[in-house]
């Protein structure tokens, strides 16, 4: 079976997963209404392609809070990789940073943080975290993560309770006995997530702030008072997401958000995209609509299901020619040149 | 099998309701385009879901013409419950009262309304009725209502004539001869409803007001024009509706409808809405179009025809448990914050 | 089987007529696109209905060219109705009249004007020409006509050359040897139509004039332009048409056109729409859009291919069960009362 | 089986051709979007078409760069026509001199510029070409077609890179070992176009004007900037293309960028449009829209899988049919007559 495309490798996960692990990672919150829109929303963009451009040179490098990396996708925070894949978020580290890419490790891993950073030295690596009813366990895996070198805190905001994903609830999902949450170096229930604080404010920012010098990058704006609000905060970075449609169903697919917040952020801090990337072209619609970069979920899950670190550096290496030929085709040279002007919102 | 959402329940009534009976509560008047379209309209509608809003302490109590009611959701009036579970309408008056909401009891129901009152005493309960030819049986109605507890008086007043159900009518459907619509006290011939009177008129609200000292809430309501007349006569409160699109076929989705009704109520009676309700988060976007509450129709039978009282009650519990998540994602934690600003009209 | 609805007409005749007749009144031209638009366009019109207003006394008579019919929906001209049962023209003929209704007979009828006349005397019907090549053939067509009692002349306009029906072509589609274009009075063949006079103009119209004193009605008329010429030639009524989607396939929807049609004649003459009408709601919409009428095509073969006269009248019947219920349901209980109030274009 | 419609030549084509020369033909870049968009969007303009125009007398020639054709389709280039048929190119040729209209000839051809040339003399031919990074062999391809007679140059200039045509990898997609790509005298793997220059800018139109007295059209503009730099330097004739959705997908679909592209140019020089056209209305749409000629690409091969020389001519015939007979039903006699009053786009 040849892998030409994200979608064979999506073919194959569902294949050859476990059906709750394969249920678990493709869930949607109620009617997967969202999840599927992301999706949807790009194919509702339409790009106006310039001929005659010089494209034989291509630089698609670019730079996140000041890291350099090959192109502008990086790995989005999901848990329990070892559901796809024995070794986990170990072969996900491989995988970054020999492709020289930003991972972004989840508080639900299934290896240790010093096992990620062991795995991978030197690469570019941020951590998500939750705050949790017991601020002294965030207060301690943020500085755990700074002192092994992740160079960026992603906090998610849009998890104050789990959605409701009713396959999991069918499946009676929870994680196989032999796997653990590792990060959280404790047994742990999925469907509860218990531990999870959903009193947090906006003042909670300030409480990270004081904790770590590290960059803070919030996840799962949808709208411009928030972003707004997020730069008034300090964040350094905005991811938009909806949580790969898993929380609030029938909220703004994430490209569509990102129109707003980008308007809204008028270049204060960095807007990040995740949800729905599923080709090359689709990375360009989301960096000429003002995302730095995008950051992918399932697709990096169906990377490791197939062949681990190999699977998912092959992933990259699709989407990062097909980036490359898209811009080219577009008539971009380097990242520079993307921009609003290479795409319309199609009338249907 | 797990009952995880509201289709659960409508697929077991489906598989184990006699298909006479099933057909009957699917019904929609003619290509059943506003059945379909009650439930479409809810998905072109999307939230903008706000984050960090200290969501800890949840309260989605509220009041409907000055009673409470755990959440935002009631039984709206359907005939014939005798036909989904063997206690019928009793049932129904029990689940509403251990849910603590309000149930809507119809003219059609095939308990008398003694019956229903003795079954749940105490419990929040409107009586739907129609305008007969004679007026001193709606009267006696009225009256015996009044007597019985029942805090509401809702007039449907979209059934001049009754809509052209065509599976109804391929069924030669009527009530089995063991059942009788007790609330009439007397035989009924579903397919006529010859004892309804077209002739009535907006005056007879005023003649309606005459005969008791309960609220009127107007049931059936479509346009603004309407609203307007509908607050001129008097009436305490509108449900709009289109029964269940089992009327005029091609008239709104309710949905659609509460906009233009709300805006041009302002404030001044309380407004419902039935039709289309299936996720705890259509009952979100409902209240911030301005509904003050919503009321389920086809979903009760569901719950009832699965396990009466009990089955009716899971359906309430899973809307209340699906509506408070809802809120909370979307970043609110009471009733009073549910406003506009949380939906936008999708582009689709 | 019960026949509630016309689609169970369709489906009768769809499985009993032979595939070379089935196929010859359904055909659309090229994709069939416009044909289907007919009613698809019905489904984007929603109504605003009204409540109580007193529908206790219905009236859905109306009046066209001053001729009284039974409800606002007449038969179209289509050819060759021995092809959908044996005594053709001569029963449609016979259910128009017993309906008290207007049948718009075609030149293209496998009975004779004579026949049709004889069949059913006194019934009120209108003849449809063709403008030919031989014009001596047109004026004793319509004075023949005019003589049998015919009220109107319905002069089709858009059939320059014939539509390109795949279905025919591939059928090889001809009459039987047994049936004969009687009105014309000799041999004929469909797919030709070689005696019809592509170089008709509007200065033919005077020509029409001076040959006769009965109404003209122009059908086949679907843009403002040739609405303005029509009255401006002094035609007495425009049958918006576009042939049932048998000419230029991709024109605009029967339905569409009349709203430009209706607004650019401004009352001067009457205007009545064909295409798409398969309900009775279908007709209370192209009234509330100006039709003064609305005339049924391939609904009147089904009915035919059912029963015969008999059959027509059962479509007829439930068209106008269908019609008065629709209006008493949107709160109108004459036909003066319907009008653009009732009706809105959805957003889809 | 009768051959009505190019529907009926692609279902041919599919059915008979080997699957890797099908799946070459029909690929679509990335998702096959813009392929089928293509298609799509013509069903999205409605005509207004006008009656009683006299249209007896039909005269569907036009010019295009001074050069008489029976009627405005041309055949678009398109490489390896022995994959379709054993003459490949010879064929093409002789039927589109049989039916007095333009062939652009592809460089992907697999006979030689002169085999094409004596197998039809006198046949109106262009010469589609890149710009090689080997300049002088671009040279001499220019010199040879212009000695040859060519009457045009082609010049592709969405071609920097192949776009990615999935079909195509898994296939292993090469020409047969007994085929070559003559027209550049060598042996040549498709999947590399490793020869073609992707530094090419609007400066090297500069360069090839200075080569040949031929005219020169660029094909691959769907942007109103685009037609603007083409203009201004320099060329004859503009091709709004997306090269059959081969590309860059989701851009716009050719006739939707038609609109603007005309807009832009002018009337300066003459604009012409490629794909998606499959009926003789299409080419009417287009026309109303402003194109001088439409070219066909796809359908030209199935006519050519079907019966060589003459399965191409009978595609052409039927486009001929098609297209003569929607003027006249849309009202117009020439091709002067057709304008953007014919047409309007749809709401859907």
């Amino acid at each position: 079976m040849a892998m030409v495309c994200l979608s064979d490798f999506e073919a194959y996960a569902k294949k050859y997963l476990p059906k709750i692990a394969w249920d678990y990672f493709a869930a949607g919150a109620d009617d997967c209404t969202t999840r599927d829109e992301n999706i949807l929303a790009y194919k509702r963009i339409r790009f106006r392609p310039r001929m005659l451009q010089d494209v034989s040179v291509m630089d698609i490098r670019t730079k996140i809070l000041g890291s350099e990396i090959s192109f502008p996708v990086g790995i989005a925070p999901t848990g329990f990789h070892q559901l796809a894949w024995p070794d986990g978020e170990k072969s996900t580290a491989r995988a970054a940073r020999a492709m020289n890419t930003c991972y972004i490790a989840s508080t639900y891993s299934t290896c240790t943080l010093e096992e990620i950073s062991t795995a991978a030295p030197g690469g570019l690596r941020w951590f998500q975290l939750y705050i949790h009813r017991n601020r002294a366990a965030s207060q301690q895996l943020v500085q755990r993560a700074e002192a092994l070198g992740f160079q960026g805190l992603v906090l998610t905001v849009d998890l104050p309770y789990t959605g409701k994903r009713r396959d999991d609830v069918r499946n009676g999902f929870r994680l196989p006995p032999h796997m653990k949450v590792k990060t959280l170096e404790r047994a742990f229930e999925v469907c509860k997530m218990s531990l999870l604080d959903p009193s947090v404010t906006w003042n909670d920012i300030y409480w990270l702030r004081s904790l770590t010098r590290l960059p803070i990058i919030i996840k799962g704006i949808l709208t411009r008072e928030d972003a707004e609000l997020a730069v008034k905060h300090g964040v350094q970075g905005i991811i938009v997401s909806n949580h790969g449609g898993r929380q609030l169903d029938e909220g703004p697919a994430t490209i569509d958000a990102l129109v707003e917040v980008v308007e809204a952020v008028q270049d204060r801090v960095e807007v990040y995209v995740d949800g729905g990337i599923r080709k090359g072209s689709d990375v360009l619609k989301a960096l000429a609509l003002g995302a730095k970069c995008v950051f992918i979920g399932r697709p990096a899950l169906w990377g490791l299901a197939y062949k681990g670190e190999e699977g998912l550096q092959e992933v990259l290496r699709i989407l990062q020619d097909e980036f490359r030929l898209s811009m080219a085709l577009a008539g971009c040279t380097s990242i520079s040149e993307i921009g609003q002007h290479l795409v319309q919102f199609s009338r249907l």
